[in-house]
């Protein structure tokens, strides 16, 4: 049998004349696309760019809603309550849907930004509110979330199909979660090494922890990828150069879960 | 043969705290509601609101795009390209169509709001790009437009649906035209007056101009009224009334173009 | 000896075409305006008549800054940094001077809005980066504060005048803070109970607490009226008026802090 | 007799994690700063990094306001009215000078940005508006306009200081015009060519246009530099360099005029 793994990035983060990432060069390394839905980043002209690149290079399309905040690139925490949670998701989700459709092409799945991401990853109202307005939208949906996350649990429950995501180039602490930027070591730039953790944690499930141990991290179906840093475009075409050549086949999630 | 007519009207205008509008009780008396989207008021939460309450009252969903001017109410004219038109476009109203689809109805028809309307009604280069939006979108929507503006033309020659509009509160000039709202007599506030009008142009088409003389307007599919001014709901409540009693059905454009 | 009181109210909360509010009923019974300052509510034509007003009515003006947020009006914490609450008031604060400014008149006090003054009466780092951005600025602006809050004491170390504020419409927990407004009795909308507690606190220092008991609050300086209420304008006449009567002297609290 | 001319540029138009241009590589060069509001682009955090950078390198600050749209950078004309621009042009410029203020300055100039200095140049209502702005807050403060322009001359007979403006790599038309960015040779690229037309214009007061032809454009004050092009810092560096050695003293406009 062989592994199956899935790479993601965000992209269509530029806003007006604002740019931000190599949409152009990064897309044709990667397997799904989390195209920012206009709340945090990403207005109507960069949207329908980023859905027509996708669909260039059969990369599979996610909508990547965040909070309502441009200026703060939904990075900042906003205290919403479940309804706007949900309307914003819902809305958010159904704009990139129908830059979708006039292509010819539709949603994979639904990754969120930022500080909602972060929230939801821990917090149980947050992530029902979420995974409502995927339900109603469409339940077809894919999720990615970190493993063993609230809203993992919650989008699993509730009959959704979830892909549990690894971050490439993040230090992980011995409890699985991610070493917090503000440290120096929270990033792994070596690109030799990002390349060899995703080998091991996609043919053994296992990372190794800032402080040196192996932990058992589950079985990861998404890896992500960064697009706005320096190295972005090499380090991702390095990636999946590499995982190819360890018999681990790169391709949307949705063709294995 | 019984004539038929739709009665439309704006709403869902409010925008978080701010609220405009009696939403909850001009739709009762409605047919067609053109929902704000979220560009030059409209939010998410409101969105989900609106539409729910349309369905409640059998009113068909309509959407109703505008600049992205929240400050400006869409009131002012923006000078965007082609692509930023056609692009906003598509994104209002598939965030709208997703509400829709959430709670299992769809759109009827598209309305422009505001100075985007007024410019459509004149420009070739923004009805054009307007049509493209909605034919990549769903070819079924049907346009609402001014008799004989530009959209209108643009529209009826790509092969989409048009209903014609006439303002029931409005005086209009004698070549068809609306009054300038800066004209004190622009706004015709007797409900009397206002309900003969509009018996008026369902039945035999035409409009007494303001300076007397009747003008020739074509076949009216929708009547536009307003939620917003003072006696709103009981000229709208009228109007519904006075019209079924003249033997002219009131019933959502769709049944009947 | 006499005693005196400032009567404060948030006003300018319109933004563009969305109205809130009854500035020009309210203005004639307050000595403090609280105007937004665009950032939350209030935009620069809003800004402009409701200092105006102020002016006519020889109403002090203050500064009303709060989050980035029209969509929340101000209502949502929004996690942000020391620099970006700092930089956010200082902003706001200035904007608002310059049309004072234009009309030959200065800015007496600032008073956090919504969720922002929330944040600053319970957290020492939020209250900091305002004290800061108001020491920078103009250190004649008087903050206006709840007594005994993190704010207060900030203020007051770094040399600022504090005006303590009491809400002349809200029920007070036993120990000094606001009765939740999720609680039906959150509210007191008696005029005559709204009146005596009012002088009670003035003169006595005291007020009647929800479970019945009478607290100390210490000296009260401003009380706060909301203008946004249905009985807004009557009741804050009403007090104004029972205050002269019962001897206190209504005026700006720059006069008598 | 020694000539002396201001150099400018546009700075401070980064919006949040939204970077733009090469401030700190800039300034040096320079002598004055149109720093962004936050209409356009420019948030409180970066005016207040970029006046701070100003003030490192004595370079006099001016306010660049712009049309309140982010999402087009204040490219597009908006249709406001002459209580709008005034008003607008108020607030930026306001929140600018507070910023100025916590750092001991003050503002030299006012320099209009993109849009809103197109519709200036050549409409009689925008430049009364933005002219009453400006007399209202201080009339110390220098306009920055082209030679001729319909906002030079409101301004010179409202009795404010009006600084000349040529633009160093824009070709220009023989009615002293700017040559359409949209056609290729609107861009002088060349380091060499760029000096020689500027020294050119102060001593000489005249320009090549592009049909080949000199024509005498006036006394210019100030001359443009573009801070986002990917030689801007070499080119302005060059230009200062340059201009010293022609016998030219590159100074504030302030210093001058």
């Amino acid at each position: 049998m062989k592994f199956k793994i899935d790479i993601n990035c965000d992209l269509g983060e530029s806003y007006g004349a604002f740019k931000i990432g190599n949409d152009e060069k990064v897309m044709p390394h990667i397997t799904s696309a989390n195209i920012a839905c206009g709340f945090h980043a990403g207005d109507p002209v960069t949207i329908a760019h980023t859905a027509g690149l996708a669909k260039k290079y059969h990369v599979a399309i996610g909508a990547h809603p965040g909070y309502p905040d441009v200026l703060g690139f939904g990075r900042r925490e906003i205290q919403l309550t479940s309804e706007e949670i949900r309307d914003y998701t819902i809305y958010q989700i159904s704009a990139l849907h129908g830059f979708a459709s006039t292509i010819g092409t539709s949603l994979q799945h639904v990754k969120l930004h930022g500080a909602l991401y972060n929230s939801a990853a821990k917090d149980e109202e947050t992530s029902i509110a979420v995974v409502e307005a995927v339900q109603a939208l469409n339940p077809n949906l894919i999720i990615f979330a970190p493993p063993k996350s609230v809203l993992a649990n919650i989008a699993d429950k509730a009959g959704l199909r979830v892909a549990y995501e690894f971050f490439a180039d993040r230090a992980y602490n011995p409890d699985g979660s991610l070493v917090s930027r503000r440290r120096s070591d929270a990033l792994i730039q070596e690109k030799r090494k990002v390349v060899e953790r995703v080998i091991k944690v996609v043919k053994e499930q296992r990372v190794i922890a800032i402080n040196g141990y192996a932990i058992d991290i589950g079985q990861i179906h998404t890896i992500c990828v960064h697009g706005d840093t320096s190295n972005a475009v090499e380090l991702t075409e390095t990636l999946k150069r590499e995982l190819t050549k360890a018999d681990i086949e790169v391709t949307p999630v949705e063709n294995f879960l």
